[in-house]
């Protein structure tokens, strides 16, 4: 049914990849993944230091604005396909879209913030669990449902 | 301060690319984006048609599972670094880091959807304002807050 058929899936499947490519890179006093706080649980305070030309997109980015960050998880494993949940082999195996595990086919995480400050292209922010140097992709604000508007 | 210094930032930037690859690609009744809604402003039932290889990452996924879609937004543009919202010229020009709009360095969407239905590699989904053919890099649980779990 729709429009795309599988075969047309098929070959795109075969032949289509993208680049993606960081806008910004984690300062961070976090320098292990074992020392990285669960999602959710408490972060220190973090520098995302932006390249100089991504001061126009930054621009409007303000103190106390929520944002979602979209970071690039560099060390994590792409050939995962399932997982124990929180990394506990005694939680039952999760295929890995059922989780949060940054070992994923295409690791990019997503991170709830909020920002505390901005020094030009330096934006600190707060409650990111992120190891330093970790390649961030995106910014978003965090969006607000219909009805609170 | 911490690890990271400039120059390493600076060095990086001109030579880390990352590849996406889509793990799935969207079959909705949208097929052009001037009919697509805005987020959270309703949209028809859409399937996502997943590559066979990914059956093991998608295995634990149920009807009446909410998720965040993670899409690459192929038509979008990439030099794009600030827009006025909505596409309204009325209201004044933001930096695209401010905004959700598909024209952005890494055009990735971020899709809040409820599963309807699964038939083997196809996902049924309400709520996905994306275009026929968009393709998909991640699907993740959406998190509860700490209180709530």
């Amino acid at each position: 049914m729709f429009a795309v058929s599988h075969a047309a899936s098929e070959s795109a499947m075969r032949s289509q990849c993208y680049e993606v490519m960081p806008v910004a890179w984690v300062e961070s006093p976090i320098v292990d993944i074992a020392q990285a706080p669960m999602q959710g649980e408490g972060a220190p305070l973090a520098w995302l230091v932006f390249r100089p030309d991504m001061a126009e997109a930054i621009r409007d980015l303000r103190p106390g604005d929520h944002v979602v960050l979209l970071s690039w998880l560099d060390r994590a494993r792409r050939d995962v396909l399932s997982t124990h949940p929180r990394g506990d082999p005694r939680r039952p195996r999760l295929g890995v879209f059922s989780t949060r595990s940054p070992d994923r086919p295409n690791p990019i995480g997503l991170h709830p913030v909020r920002i505390d400050a901005i020094e030009g292209p330096r934006i600190l922010v707060s409650d990111l669990e992120a190891v330093n140097g970790t390649p961030i992709l995106d910014i978003k604000p965090v969006l607000v449902p219909l009805a609170e508007r």
